[in-house]
């Protein structure tokens, strides 16, 4: 784990700002290895990143990804006083939660953005740093609306039978002019999309006061993903990026598959999964996982930013699919 | 070529400042490695240079030397829509070529500096930029600047009979007060200045529109450079820092043989010179300059900042010098 | 030495900012490293430093630690012109040492804290900055204001029979309600506060002019403290956490041992320390300090932020330890 954080933080990358939510992804991953490890090398990172971006996340107050990397501010913040500056956080949340916008409206012009978080992905961005929030400052109102919004996804992507969430609703069957789907005839599920969902559910929980009114929610749909994310396992310990057609792209994606072994092992470490039948499913995928690390410390296998099912190879990384490594780690360590 | 760009990014460096040329030099070739073999690493690595330094030129809006880095600014806008901020780079190109200034005007107080390029080495660090910012604006009226200002170097600089530049007007006979020359009794031609001026010509064209009225001139002055270069390649492949004295210095520079080798090579690639001609002195000089490489990435050998030829060692290191490795690996590459 | 800074830099790290003591510290000995070895790893690394940090200071002016930094941008604008901007050192020292606040009151509520510099680490945090501030303008005005408060720390801390310092006043004897002591009934002196200290005379007498009027108050105490520090170095070359009670932490600490080292050998460098006397002490500690560096180059066995005994551990780093031991070899080098 320190390898891989060695490596990124010698790599940085970024598709918009540092502040954008690749990073955003990598040091949610480079917090909890921190909080896992009490390696002062995983904190020296992450505020390093912090001072230099202001404490700040990115511009785009509409859109959940660019708040993502509040997620390590908050982080930081519980580690010293004086520290962080929470204010460009809140005033993003703030916008982002309480005033209108196109997304919310369902004015857009596009058929697929008709409400705030309007694709799965947004899942795992803005509702942990809320829910993270709430916590520090006490405040219910950032929680109700969280919950308020992703009530909405829920009921827009969540697929009940698959108990799986589409990406967005352009691959939803029975909505768009034609329906999208596999060689095989089956739909569509994107594996990290999922990643995003089911990593996202263990972070909100994480967090979430124990007598939060909606908990039930959370803890109810995270056991149903859990238990099909661990049937779609592979035989190598890792998942495909089109979760029911393996055969596309028949390899291991690192992304999505440290984010079910992250969320699987959180599961199991807080008493919500049943151990014996999840531990050896998250021991299997972790070896596995290892071994897409390079001897540099480089995690590879890792399928380019995207938003659909596309091949990753020994050589693709990306610093979320180094996140999503780090969060598996920072779990696998307390399991027992 | 990734090794030697990862040990410079660990070791960032620079005269002035992170916008200054040693960087805009070094850059150049990162964004010429990542075009030659769209390994995102490079990208990553120009990326975050740009985006620490707000996209900014260097300030003195009269020197060639600190738009340097808009080469690099130009090649990620190239890449990704809404990334870049191009404005501080067609602030200072309005400022440099429509304004005055006292070089253009010839009123500054040094004999040398009575033009707006009034050293060898501007050639490489402005033109080249100019003819990108023209080719992705549209606007040919920077195309024609450029030729008029490189023309007044060109005419001032260039040795008609050697097919050389003076570095400036100091290192050139019969207009100072006494003629500086070799031990030898030869003018002194600077390797890397000349190396600047072949380098940038290949730059130039890459970019240059076919149909330029101008760009014969550039064709010409290449290919004449081009076989003097190649005439005063030493036997192990690699150019001495003072071209008519190499008894000088008697050890290769990996500064100007870089930029030699990544010109020549450009030249075989774009069916400019005779392949069978040049391509065995360049596959020789890529040889050399990976012998002058550390086993830990690190390109030595490479002449400190200057202005004239001095001795180099196997330690001495710039980031221009990894610069000019680059540009020639991300030829060598296209090399059949 | 290289392999040291270049851990740290590619680990950066800091408690407040990047601007705090910790890598005020750090970078003294990168600056030192440089002067000793001209070798330019050193000095890029210092350069892009103070320019990423604008060449300012932390923001609490009344604080020494917040001005540790400049010792650095001091070092650089000795080595260019036009590089650093040494407005913000100038702004925080003439607040500092001219204006008033609560510290140098005495209305500071804390009983410890009613002097500008109350805790000895402040002696190596400010003055040394503060002596090469006066060198390069030539005020010594601000000479004189640093004599003055070094003096009432003097006068506070500093232990007549042990010659030693107090950490600061919680530390004496008869004057708190309770006198603080180790298990074996000494008085507790801090390794690593007395360590800023020596380093800090070290400092101080290598700027400060040999003709100025108060330097012998800075050669008799740094000598009378060497010898007592000299004769508290353990058998095996380092000093324990606890001076007077090695055995509470019965292992070497490199943050004190560097800084001692450091002091010692420029003592004999410079001919103030007998060198027969000193040297066997001062090649057997650098012996012990290269011991603690790992084999990728980090420097272990450091004691954590702190402001009294507490162990180290093997894995411990910070980049002030970092410092020590670049300062330590800085002045190995020179030992003839």
């Amino acid at each position: 784990m320190v390898k891989a954080m060695e490596w990124q933080e010698a790599h940085p990358i970024f598709a918009l700002a540092p502040t954008d939510w690749t990073n955003g992804a990598y040091y949610v991953g480079v917090s909890r290895a921190h909080q896992a490890t009490k390696n002062p090398i995983f904190l020296a990172a992450l505020k390093t990143m912090g001072y230099r971006n202001d404490w700040k996340p990115l511009y785009r107050t509409y859109h959940a990804d660019d708040v993502a990397i509040s997620y390590t501010y908050l982080y930081a913040n519980s580690t010293r006083r004086n520290l962080v500056d929470l204010a460009p956080t809140k005033e993003f949340l703030d916008i982002h939660l309480f005033e209108t916008n196109p997304w919310k409206d369902g004015t857009d012009k596009h058929a697929e953005k008709k409400i705030l978080w309007w694709w799965c992905d947004a899942l795992f961005m803005a509702p942990p740093v809320i829910v993270e929030y709430a916590k520090q400052t006490g405040e219910q109102k950032y929680l109700d609306a969280m919950h308020t919004y992703y009530k909405q996804t829920y009921d827009l992507l969540y697929d009940e039978e698959e108990h799986l969430f589409a990406r967005d609703t352009r691959f939803q069957w029975g909505v768009n002019e034609k329906d999208l789907k596999e060689e095989n005839g089956k739909k569509i599920f994107w594996a990290r999309g999922n990643g995003w969902v089911l990593g996202g559910l263990a972070l909100i929980l994480s967090d979430m006061p124990e007598d939060y009114k909606n908990r039930d929610f959370y803890v109810d749909l995270y056991k149903e993903m859990a238990a099909r994310i661990k049937s779609l396992q592979q035989a190598d310990g890792l998942w495909r990026t089109s979760l029911l057609s393996p055969e596309s792209f028949d390899h291991g994606e690192v992304s999505a598959s440290g984010f079910y072994t992250f969320a699987l092992a959180w599961g199991i470490n807080n008493g919500i999964l049943e151990k014996a039948e999840y531990t050896p499913s998250v021991t299997k995928a972790w070896q596995a996982l290892m071994s897409c690390q390079h001897e540099n410390g480089m995690v590879g296998w890792v399928q380019d930013i995207g938003a659909s099912p596309e091949p990753a190879t020994k050589d693709s990384w990306q610093n979320y699919g180094t996140g999503a490594f780090l969060l598996a780690g920072s779990e696998l360590l307390k399991l027992q």
